[in-house]
This record gives structure tokens, C-alpha cells and sequence, in this order.
């Protein structure tokens, strides 16, 4: 990848994500580090990445970070679960030079400082509970921990639809934690510490809480995540000026109003179309080996 | 497009869907024609369409046409809603000799027969009622049917998890129809058909019904597609020999396995992974007018 001069602090942060969910990463960022710009890219046109394979998820991250590189970022947030589990090493390995942070170790991070008796619950997608990142990044960390994974793709229709309050988001929070929470006196006892391990998940809070009850403690990635953010930043020396314009920007592969629309309740600020900008993601690099392709069967 | 020879009757009849919803209508064909060869392909990699705008499904049916055209097709059926909305002007403006049978135009034929009252419910995607081909089909057939688009996108994700059953698809399909049915003696009152126009909704036919009551007569497009593809191969000669072997192959941009997994449920016959082919997509033709790339704004 060719790349240009090396981006001053000035440079926006770029944040990628599947779709309008890492638009609750971006909302962290904001909060934490008030005077830097972002630079949002939202694969609209290709979500959701959470029922899709590693290669793919891939081969779709290395293009978005194409196109945030070539705009000059000087560090990047992968906002999405599922990319930040099967992504980061490529990433790295095609741009150096450029600080990443993922969502997932992070997470995992805040979930082993909060346990106490080493028992964690992951609510994620599909993809990001099959592929196991959470629970290898647990397990490196705090090697004695019990994680349990729960797949809950539900949420993410149901985030993505506004219905984050009611009675079947509590039904649906119900049918889908009562397996771990419910069972009261049981042997094991249940998880203490919650990881939301997809962005999509902090709006549903409300029927989360109500499922589990009182005493388990939950942890949002988003918050760790801008934290570390920080850290590197203030680390390498590449915090923004006094003099930049704070602000963000925002890139989408597909569906402009719709992104303003549903996005505005996931930044919890309203978007106006108007300030989206489409965008064609570049030609995919080589497919990665492994994607075999056998011939098809009949049945 | 550089095409081969003409097809042959034995050729496969090829079905095109964003992914597993189309095996629904795949299963109806199988049904009513079952000397024939098919060949399905499910774009699992950039499902869903029907929250896409209307020229990037187009692109990626055009994209999907072509792979089934090289592989010989004797005719095609668009299974997709969304894609049946807004792409077969543009296949077949690519493949003038080829049939082509979208699913909006026999849903919308059955609908205007079995209304009395000439007040007909249509549930879709956000894409296709955003799109209003059915609105369009009806009007055209039955220009004084009050056709009312309920967009249901939790129904796919419903159908996805396989919860097509019990409270949770039943408080869905009341929250989704109640504004419609759930009025006793208002006024106007409520339709008198209801059409299924997305491939994922005839799996919640026992909570849809559930919702609406015995009154309401329930089209689901698949047969009347199938019913219509049987005429035209008929009309030109094109039904299979008696000497063909049937059957169904299965090609999937994405997740061999969950297509499987999945798919087995839509098509009522188990599918094996081994008989799923992983098919990449040809690059997209040149984009449509009308995608214009405004400059970001800053919010």
C-alpha cells in the first residue's frame, strides 16, 4: 500500500465499522477526546459482517482502512466486533506504520478487571462468538476465567428497528439470558461480569439489565476502547492541537438517509444526510488462502 | 455480455436470491416442476438487500445474472423481492433472450384475484415498500385497490433464528399489524388480502395468521411464481426432457455452512455444505447514473 507523508496530530481519527452500530464507539470517542476529528466509515453497503466468514470480514476491513488511510488518519478504531476479531493482524501487516485499536481487547480487558469470581458472560453476533476472539483474549489475560458465549443476532435487528424498550425487547433479552441468568441457587452460579460484545448492544440496555438483574456488573467495550485510544495517542505524542476544528465526518458505502436515520440514535446526536458521503470501496487485494472452492453437489 | 450458445430444455433454470429466503420460492418450482434442473444462487455475502438502495441491488443482480448465465440457464427467476422491485429492466436490457420472472408481478396478479373489497396489505422489507413496485404491479392490474406497505424487518431476522413460533412471533406480528387489523368495526375497514412479499415470511405463517384473524386470505408469491415460470418454458418449448436428471445445485457468495444450516429450513429438505459451491462475484458493471458523491459535511 503506497501511503503518503506521515499524518500530524492534527490528522482525524479514522473509526470503521459493518454498518451505523460503531456509531456507539464513535459517541465514547467523542466524549473522551473532545478536541480531535473523526473520520467515520460505515460499510453500509456489505453489513451485517456478523453472519459472514473471517476471510470475507477480511478482505472488507482491509478495504475500508484503504480508503481512511488514503484520507490521511493517524490512528484507527476498528468499531467492530466481528472485524476486530478476525482483522487486526492484517491490517497491521499492510499498514505498519498506523496505530489500531480494536474493540474486542479492550472489552476483555474490562471484563477481567471486573470479575470477581471469574466468570464472564459474552453477548456478541454470530460471527464474533464462533470465532472465539473474546474468549481467547480472556483466556491470555486472566488464563483461570470461565467465559460463556451467547450468540444474540436478534439484538441487532431489534436495535437497528428503535425497539430498545419494551416488552418483546425484554422477551427477547429473556429467551436468550434466561439459559445463564435465570436459574436462581443453581450450581454453577451464573456469569457476574456481562461483556456487550457488539456495538449494536448498548441500546438495549434497559431489557439487558432487566433479564439479568441487579447484581451482575456490565461492560461496554465502547468506553475501555476510548480509553486505550488515549493512551497510544497521548503515548506517541499525536494528540490533536489546540488549533484543530473538532468534529466528524461521516463515509458510508450505501444508503445515505438511511445511515443519517438510524445512526442518529446510535451517536445520540441527529446526522443530517446532507454531511454523509458515499463512498465505493477499492478492489478487494488477493483472497487470503483457505477459501476453497469445491465443486458444487447436488441434492 | 458475451453468451454462448442458445439453452437447451435440459439446461437448469436458474433462481437468484440475496440468500436463504429465496429457497421458499426455490421449494414451490421444485413442487410444481419436478423433471427440471436448478441452479440457485444466494448472495450470502452482501445480504441483506432490502435495506440497499435500489442501484446497488440492481449492480449486484446484474453481477449474480452474469455468473448464472456463463453456467448456461435456460431462464431465471429473480426470487429476491427487492431485487425483483427494481432489477429486471436492467437484466433484461443485459440478457434480451433470456426469461425472466420476478416475484412482485404473479404476487401482485394473485392479489388483485382474491381481494373482494379491492383493499390489499402488502408486508416487505423496508426496501420494497420504500421501492412501491407492489404498490405499482397492483395499480397497474386493479388501478382502484387501496394497497397499504407495512415494512417488517424483524420478521427476516425472526426467520433467520428460526423462531417462527410461540410469544415473541406472535407480540412481532401483532406489533406489526394491529395498526392495520387489530381495529374491530372501525372504519374503512381492514384489508382482505394480505400478500407475503419477502421470501423469509411464509415461515411466520402461523404467527401472521395468528395476528390477523381467519378472514384475511394469505397470497404468498412463491406458487403463483412457480405456476408462472411453468407457463412460459411451456410457451416456448423449454420444459425439460423426459431423459433429464433433476435436482438442485446451491452456489453461495458466503458461509457455506450457515447457508446450510440456514437454507435447510427455507427449503424444507435438508441441504449438506459439501453441495453448497463458494462463488465469487464478477466485478460490478459500471455504476448507474444517479449515484452522485456529494462532498462530507462536518457534524
Amino acid at each position: 500500500m503506497t501511503e503518503g507523508a506521515a499524518p500530524r496530530p492534527d490528522a482525524p481519527i479514522g473509526v470503521f465499522d459493518s454498518g451505523v452500530g460503531g456509531l456507539t464507539v464513535l459517541a465514547a470517542l467523542r466524549a473522551r477526546l473532545p478536541g480531535e476529528c473523526f473520520l467515520y466509515l460505515g460499510d453500509t453497503a456489505r453489513l451485517p459482517y456478523g453472519t459472514k466468514s473471517g476471510e470475507t470480514v477480511a478482505r472488507y476491513a482491509l478495504q475500508a482502512t484503504d480508503v481512511l488511510v488514503a484520507r490521511g488518519v493517524k490512528a484507527l478504531v476498528v468499531a467492530c466486533n466481528t472485524a476486530s476479531s478476525v482483522a487486526l493482524p492484517a491490517i497491521t501487516a499492510r499498514h505498519p506504520g498506523l496505530p489500531v485499536t480494536g474493540v474486542v481487547e479492550p472489552g476483555a480487558q474490562a471484563a477481567c478487571e471486573a470479575t470477581r469470581r471469574g466468570h464472564v458472560a459474552v453477548l456478541a453476533t454470530e460471527g464474533t462468538i464462533r470465532g472465539g476472539a473474546y474468549q481467547r483474549a480472556i483466556a491470555r489475560l486472566r488464563p483461570e476465567t470461565r467465559v460463556e458465549g451467547v450468540a444474540c443476532p436478534m439484538f441487532v435487528a431489534l436495535a437497528e428497528e428503535g425497539w430498545n424498550e419494551g416488552s418483546i425487547a425484554e422477551a427477547v433479552a429473556r429467551r436468550y439470558l434466561d439459559p445463564l441468568f435465570g436459574a436462581t441457587g443453581g450450581s454453577p452460579p451464573p456469569p457476574d461480569v456481562l461483556v456487550l460484545g457488539c456495538t449494536h448492544f448498548p441500546l438495549l440496555l434497559a431489557p439487558i439489565r432487566a433479564a439479568i438483574g441487579a447484581g451482575v456488573r456490565i461492560v461496554d467495550s465502547a468506553a475501555t476502547t476510548a480509553a486505550t485510544v488515549e493512551d497510544q495517542l497521548t503515548r506517541d505524542g499525536m494528540l490533536a492541537s489546540r488549533g484543530t476544528a473538532p468534529g466528524s465526518r461521516f463515509l458510508a458505502t450505501d444508503g445515505r438517509d438511511r445511515f443519517a436515520r438510524v445512526g442518529s440514535a446510535f451517536l445520540g446526536v441527529q446526522i443530517d444526510p446532507a454531511d454523509v458521503e458515499l463512498v465505493d470501496l477499492p478492489a478487494p487485494p488477493a483472497a487470503p488462502a483457505g477459501e476453497a472452492r469445491p465443486q458444487a453437489g447436488r441434492a
